[in-house]
């Protein structure tokens, strides 16, 4: 095959897509380490995600440079929910032989686009031969003022539950894809770009851990039901979501409706939402609002409220039901 | 299947193997990510490596406890190499659903006393499921001083080139593995621990960097023949390799024997050696055998010199053949 390239070549391709000299970094891709001086005054963040052919993405349908986009998007967004600005990237590369140079370079140019939009420098990484999928680890450090990182062990009891905006479109878009229904339709543009391009809340995030009023925060990466029951976990309470408030799009439901399937379900179960999830006191909702809409034109969304004891509850009309943890399991029987 | 455990049994039953409150790591798993308080007055080094089923291991004859041990000591080779200390580990874990929670155990038990041993925090991951093989990939970061950090890049005309060890150990112990010799006679033993439980030189390299004497250092994970065309590179230069200076053990020289192979090519194109190669001034030969002997009891092998030019060259008898990059290339065509 005359694309076929070694490992030295493809290393170099990568090496030849980025730019030089970012600040903090004194050695970047080529010797056994990157060498960082990190900021004094500032705390690290660092977080590591693999993406997996055949359970996160799926070649058919996933084009080369948006999974670049994705695999970075996916780390950038742990990194916004810690309140942090990303710094720094390595990449780990699983290769089949069957992996055209062609399909590296597309992916490679997707992934170092995201990077450079975040600020973000590639400093490392390994690029392997895999037997069998293709394998995609991302390994993401950033950095926060002390005051202003958040976990999500802070909620409170009483504190208002909030969203960065519509649930549930990755999920609807990833099963429009699997129906093959038509991706190139612009009624389910928004669903299916949401599953193949997310956009991480790069902005939102260290905006909201600056502003003062949040008391806890994460992405949402496993579906509500699921993530909430970790920030309750971690933070010692309960919450109760209330089912008309979760913010459904129009799309969605159109979708749903094609599909024949509960919107609800995509909202509190589906994956990959790659929002803010966070919890702050309710004399703080005006001051979160206009934070949003002024600074950055975005809305934020009002689901629920913490409350005393444990699990994540859905209210729904008059019936209260237990979700916690009914989210996304890679290992559920 | 009973012993089928949900992803968050098993991040449970990871975070229930680890000892609390590092230093340095104000939140270590169980948030979007790890949040490091970054020492102010060292820098920083980082490193990724991903093993991959069937290509890098084989499940047949790696113990899981063994696997584990080896998944952390490929990285610690990296941050040593640098004349660093290792400090903290993120770990990336793709099952696929056939792998045993005893496996799954086994596994992190030596993962985690490796790290342990190393004085590395365990600070985030995650676990997802594999439609294929069993995927690994391991960050580390550790700290060094400024005036100590050693890169390939540093490497001097006439410097002297030394590795900390023998040579085509592991590649030898794969042989004899695929091969289905009896891994536990004690003749081979030396060389099936080098393959299966390779130990990082976390002693030795930090105490080259700080003796003030080497001029660049790395690991030796692709064989010398590519890892010293690495290093001349970087620096500029050529080498010249002398094949009756190449420390080859007794037992290497038997496998060889028994399995009709060239030791020499074990030596020279074997990966996963993880033994250190560096370079420095003839000058300082005594002092570095003498510090290598009396801090840790340890031999350093010469086994050539730097040259003006580029490439690296064996010098075998009357004979001198380029062998530069002749070492493992997962995408060598």
């Amino acid at each position: 095959m005359a694309e076929r390239r070694s490992e030295r070549e493809i290393i170099r391709a990568i090496s030849d897509q980025l730019a030089g000299g970012a600040s903090g970094v004194l050695q970047g891709i080529g010797d056994d380490c990157a060498v960082l001086r990190p900021a004094g005054d500032r705390l690290q963040v660092w977080t590591v995600d693999t993406l997996l052919e055949s359970v996160h993405f799926d070649l058919g349908w996933h084009p080369a440079k948006l999974l670049g986009r994705k695999a970075a998007a996916v780390n950038l967004s742990d990194i916004a929910a810690m309140g942090a600005v990303p710094r720094f990237a390595l990449l780990s590369l699983g290769l089949p032989a069957t992996q055209t140079a062609e399909w590296v370079d597309g992916f490679m140019a997707g992934f170092v686009e995201s990077l450079a939009a975040a600020g973000v420098a590639l400093i490392g990484g390994d690029t392997v031969l895999s037997m069998g999928q293709l394998s995609l680890s991302v390994t993401v450090g950033g950095e926060v003022a002390e005051e202003d990182v958040l976990y999500r062990s802070g909620a409170q009891v009483d504190d208002v539950i909030w969203v960065s905006g519509p649930l549930g479109e990755a999920a609807a878009g990833l099963a429009l894809c699997r129906e093959g229904v038509a991706a190139d339709d612009p009624v389910w543009a928004s669903l299916v770009k949401a599953h193949l391009d997310p956009e991480p809340e790069l902005a939102l995030g260290p905006l909201l851990a600056a502003g003062g009023h949040v008391h806890a925060m994460m992405d949402l990466s496993d579906g509500i039901a699921t993530d909430l029951a970790h920030l309750c976990a971690a933070s010692g309470v309960g919450a109760e979501l209330v089912a008309e408030q979760l913010p459904l799009s129009q799309p969605l439901r159109a979708a749903a409706m094609r599909l024949r399937c509960a919107p609800l379900d995509w909202a509190l179960r589906g994956g990959e939402d790659y929002r803010l999830l966070f919890t702050a006191p309710a004399g703080a909702t005006l001051d979160l609002e206009s934070l949003a809409a002024e600074r950055l034109g975005r809305q934020l969304y009002c689901v629920g409220r913490i409350v005393q004891g444990s699990g994540v509850f859905l209210r729904d009309g008059s019936k209260r039901h237990d979700i916690s943890y009914q989210g996304y399991d890679h290992f559920a029987p």
